[in-house]
């Protein structure tokens, strides 16, 4: 743990999400990258959150994210504006995601502020957010030991220029596997990350969802596949879940050997196998460290190869 | 080895295929699931071979099949008909196919006639053929040690009764993603599986191409992700190519153990990631046993996950 106690600081939306499913649907409830994220990490190492909410936010939401143990001297309020607000509808078994409305409210003019017990966190997550905002993040920081960021369609669409800026400053890259195809400009993953490689990060993460990841690198590729659900509640947030549980579970090794980011995927996989059993996050919120070592466990059974003869 | 000699039977469809995709056309090529299965089997132990052909069917052909050391005295030869013959293309970077035609021609009459060397196998792979045809297989030869069967939706639709009762005979059934949920009426996969175990079989493959492979059986479940391709020339064949390296490397251990069943699965992989790389049976008429060790050995270190702490 450092100095500041703080071990990984993440960076990302806070949102009021509004979810339906084919089966149950539900209204207002706590989501946004950083919140999924914070909680995956918050799992296995001490994290600082960096975010903005309105005047609607509600305590309650504050106190979710406190029984996580998250830090929330990066959380800025905004009383006059509203929280962003999401709201989705799952299709098709999962498989298709349709927005009905987005409504940034304050975070259209968020400006991350990263507070000084935050600037030598050692792990930090650049969440789904703009790259201009990941940018401002970064020049703020010292020199971290490892820095991940995520992205999304429209700022490869919208801030190309921006975004490859920022992923030249970055050690490890996470997108889905659509992103990565889309940013690549190629449609064979190991070709995808090749050329994303070439873009300055060291590493390269590919979310495949319920097919699982793959981490590339200039020395090799791992590919995991996904522990296998046999329920899916309510995908959202799976990825940040996902991202959130890899660098939490790294921080906590310490250091940053191949190993080490093969085991954290593995618990970033655990981490969102349990986030999709729920909405929202009501799943983590009663995630005990014992459930995450059991299935972690049962996983790593189920992806054993033996020893070639 | 057996004292015939013949390790694996496989049972399945010959055709002449016409195959385009967005980069390369050829045409009459040597294909059918029985081509593919032999030749991946091929690549481990001796293979038995049955199936039929017309009188246009190329002796080059027989000769392909003579070079994978594939027994052909199950090959029946009907001079007066035409080979089974199938066009396709494939469409968005290979994840869409359409078949432009199929002429069922001496397939449509295939009744399948095992020789006396082959009653023996002690595995047999029925390949993708009518239920019918695999019960009649069946029937014919004696108590194997173990038996896989392929399928396709159209049997799941049209001959789903008889379907039902091969399946309750055999002791692996391999589907691809999308039969294994048509067949159970079940998204999820573990859950789609556990209906599957139900009808009768001890194991139960599930194929989802460039997304790996999942080995279920009442004991609980393996995982397996593809084998990552920089370039696919040719998808056709890869399930068959795959599912008889399975068989073969199976055969070749010996005996049917959790162990031999991921090892067979990995190199199943192997085998089709190499058959995708050209035309028909272009690759694996070259492909030599050191290459396949090769790359099982690079597939099993990027899927090699840590001893966890």
């Amino acid at each position: 743990m450092t100095a500041s106690g703080i071990d990984v600081m993440v960076v990302g939306s806070i949102g009021i999400d509004t979810i339906e499913t084919p089966f149950a649907r539900q209204e207002s409830i706590l989501g946004g990258s950083a919140s999924f994220a914070c909680a995956g990490a918050s799992l296995f190492a001490p994290v600082g959150m960096v975010g903005v909410v309105g005047g609607d936010f509600p305590e309650a939401y504050e106190d979710v994210y406190r029984r996580f143990n998250i830090d929330l001297s990066g959380l800025e309020r905004e009383p006059q504006g509203q929280t962003f607000r999401w709201s989705g509808v799952y299709k098709n078994n999962m498989d298709e995601r349709e927005t009905l409305s987005t409504e940034l409210n304050v975070f259209a003019d968020f400006s991350p502020k990263i507070p000084d017990v935050y600037r030598q966190a050692p792990f930090v997550f650049l969440a789904n957010i703009g790259p201009q905002l990941q940018a401002h993040v970064l020049d703020q920081v010292g020199p971290s030991d490892f820095v991940v960021m995520d992205t999304m369609d429209l700022w490869i669409n919208i801030q190309n220029e921006e975004l490859l800026k920022v992923i030249e400053r970055v050690d490890l890259l996470t997108l889905n596997e659509s992103e990565a195809r889309h940013l690549s400009g190629a449609h064979f993953l190991p070709l995808a990350a090749k050329k994303l490689l070439s873009l300055g990060p060291r590493y390269v993460l590919i979310k495949k969802g319920e097919h699982g990841s793959m981490l590339f690198s200039r020395e090799g590729v791992f590919v995991l596949p996904a522990y296998p659900l046999d329920d899916v509640q309510d995908p959202t947030g799976a990825g940040d879940a996902f991202a959130g549980g890899f660098i939490g579970a790294l921080a906590s090794m310490g250091s940053v050997t191949e190993d080490h980011l093969r085991t954290a995927m593995l618990y970033g996989s655990v981490v969102a196998s349990f986030a999709v059993e729920a909405f929202g996050l009501d799943r983590l919120k009663t995630l005990t460290r014992d459930e995450i070592e059991t299935r972690a466990e049962q996983y790593q059974r189920m992806v054993q190869i033996p020893v070639l003869v």
